[in-house]
């Protein structure tokens, strides 16, 4: 069912601009879907995208360009004159769509844009205009103007009458919002009520006055919290005093959710920036480049915690066999621990427990994995033969390093998250690097009171 | 707007709750949203939560078992007789949860709940009979009966007798589907369409051909990327044969969604269940042991790679200095690149690079970020005086780690997904363990020909 854009027919459309053939690629266009088309322009250079660009039906191109992926649009729209892209965002789409796109232009062609849009169509001027007004992380700048608003003092007659006009501009209707003279969000007005009222009847009377909604300024985060949680599809936003000024569809909101979960992943994963695979090299080597650098400084401190045990080391040369093991098992529990508390604060599913409750949790589950490892690597060196004060010496500074590196993983992003920091910060390398260091110190410290005593 | 449950606000309930306050209580209840009941309901006992749960009124106390977690639900259900569970499940909810709550029930209990719904209402007994035979994951699992359906062959007034009909079962109404006289999908009628067209005007003249559907047993994230990609509220799943079957509406899927985004994040961390933080101590352990043994059979081979360089290690115990950063570094990278992978894979946006091309932008940015960080060590170790022989040693492995990291962090998520394995297994403890070792056989080898060779 899914369109998947393969290389073969990727060829074949290239091969079709290549000979100028308009016939069979404008039949190709009308089969595809705006997002399908703008995946192929996503993969071809400016000129032959622009080349099948002209050939797209009207009411479709809008959408192709609402569908680019940033980078592509920007050269895209750099081609086009301020009144082509005028022509484009007229009528076709909806303003949040419209607003997102000439939020991107230059300040003057911006002006240039929304001035010929005026001439056209003023309350969609109107609208963009409004919409631009708010930051694009907000419920403001999410919500569309697009919405089917009826008086509480209607009829169902008034109603349908309105509605019927409201229709023309707009094919989709999530809801219906019953408003009061001042524009007020009063409720919602569900479809199979109004089916099944008399025509007379007055909206005020079955108008369900139960209805969520947000302000303008609430951050689109915590939007899409809220469709989450209560399941909505789509939700009403109004200004200070409750006046309704548009609506947010769940549609806007998965993107949200998702780059959501995927900041921390890369943040995790010591990636700064919101990159792909598919972006230049640079631009990859910069949003790497920050983790490293702060891997490179964790490691020249680990080389001084050791250079401090040079004598030992030299002394017992075996000590240095069971840096890395030490090392890697600090980080792998600390970035567990961290992982599971950035989760929790992204969910909401941190529950009731304080910080204190929380740290004794973690420090039983570290107490549990810390023996089992301990336990192994205990069995393992005596089995092998290495020294009782080496064995002994690994197992202790193991169980050590798990639970310390735990009890940090769990603290570090929960005193983040009460300093209003991102506690994704705490996840990836730079717990990783911590935790080495840490486990370090802790494994050279036994290690020589051991040796000392044995 | 959103509701948050605070300590003080748990207190006063459980207080209310020992003393048999249902005045209090019913009064709170009312001005909750089932998820937020729900939400109480999580962090209280059992005892407390039934105490609760009889004082929802009855259109609200269904939603409220939907929404509670899963493991809060199970022992809640066990509580009711199969009875008091078909209640719940009748006329309230719709058939996709009300199958979801049955299938978690043990089989003879599922028998007993629906031959008691099948008494009061034969219809929904029948849908979610035929929901329960749908695998969970695929389009069948996530999709519910209630919508609208009208046939081509009617007229706008039989359409609109017919869904006041349909209307008084459902409140949601978020497309009206059009089929045949088998049943078989069409297309979409939309609410502006009908609102502007004439009352005699037959169905088929006036529909929307233009239809996304999937199988029933399309995949359930495959039904995700769908939604997501072309904007959608709604989707119609059909058999086989085309006929409707249900439909999926967005709020369920973003579950998908997020649990998808989520299950990489946390097989990046290294946890291998889907866990929260406020699950039990025992749960957690066992869902973070199995990277934790596997990083310590890692650390075992990283002590036995530098146990075969003892020798050089009591000659030159400087040369452990700079495990910790080597294998660190090593780590990072891997985990970076593997990071990239895994999310392009599932974002669709790995582009129309083959591996080839991959690998090669991949040596591109180790290049760069691996001679950078070589340069600042050299800086470092020159100025701070170690020896020449070290300090090169340090930089050549350090280059050579980044560059062998970060090509294995690329091709091994790859070659995973070309043969069907989860290529989120490439990522976190298991590529940070390999590149470990790999980098420690890297650094001494170079090490030890540095020093024979100054």
């Amino acid at each position: 069912m899914q369109f998947e854009l393969t290389k073969e027919h990727l060829t074949s459309l290239k091969e079709a601009i290549t000979r100028s053939d308009k016939a069979f690629l404008t039949a190709e266009l009308e089969k595809l879907h705006p997002a399908d088309i703008a995946e192929i322009l996503d993969e071809v250079n400016l000129h032959e995208a622009k080349f099948i660009f002209e050939l797209i039906e009207e009411e479709k191109s809008a959408d192709v360009l609402v569908e680019l992926e940033d980078d592509v649009r920007e050269g895209f729209l750099k081609a086009l004159s301020s009144d082509e892209i005028a022509d484009q965002l007229i009528d076709n789409i909806d303003s949040d769509d419209a607003a997102d796109v000439i939020g991107e232009l230059p300040e003057e062609i911006q002006e240039k844009v929304i001035a010929k849009i005026e001439e056209e169509d003023p309350e969609q001027a109107h609208d963009i205009v409004d919409l631009l007004t708010y930051d694009e992380d907000t419920a403001g700048g999410l919500m569309a103007k697009e919405m089917v608003v009826v008086n509480q003092n209607w009829t169902i007659t008034n109603c349908l009458r309105e509605m019927r006009k409201q229709a023309e501009e707009f094919d989709d209707v999530y809801a219906v919002y019953v408003i009061d003279d001042d524009h007020k969000l009063l409720g919602l007005l569900s479809l199979s009520k109004m089916l099944v009222s008399p025509a007379g009847a007055i909206i005020s009377d079955i108008y369900d006055k139960e209805v969520q909604s947000v302000t303008t300024d609430e951050e689109a985060e915590e939007v899409g919290n809220i469709m989450d949680k209560y399941d909505l599809v789509v939700l009403p936003v109004v200004d200070e005093d409750g006046v309704l000024q548009g609506r947010i569809t769940i549609d806007d909101v998965v993107e949200v959710i998702k780059e959501e979960a995927e900041k921390d992943y890369q943040m995790a994963s010591g990636i700064t920036a919101d990159v792909e695979s598919s972006d230049k090299i640079w631009i990859l080597s910069k949003a790497r480049l920050p983790w490293l650098l702060i891997g490179l400084v964790g490691g020249i401190f680990g080389a001084k915690v050791i250079g401090i045990y040079e004598e030992d080391i030299h002394i017992y040369p075996e000590m240095a066999f069971f840096i890395p093991l030490i090392a890697a098992m600090g980080g792998n529990v600390g970035v567990q621990s961290s992982a599971l508390i950035v989760q929790g604060l992204a969910n909401n599913t941190l529950g009731m427990e304080n910080i204190f409750t929380k740290l004794l949790k973690e420090f039983g589950v570290a107490l549990i994995n810390g023996l089992i490892c301990s336990a192994i690597i205990l069995g393992y060196n005596l089995i092998f033969g290495d020294s009782l004060a080496l064995s002994i010496t690994v197992s202790v500074a193991l169980l050590s390093v798990i639970i310390i590196a735990g009890l940090f993983g769990t603290l570090v992003p929960l005193l983040l998250d009460r300093y209003k920091i991102d506690a994704a910060l705490a996840t990836g390398p730079f717990i990783t690097t911590l935790n080495d260091i840490l486990g370090l110190v802790v494994y050279f410290m036994i290690g020589r009171y051991m040796y000392l005593s044995f």
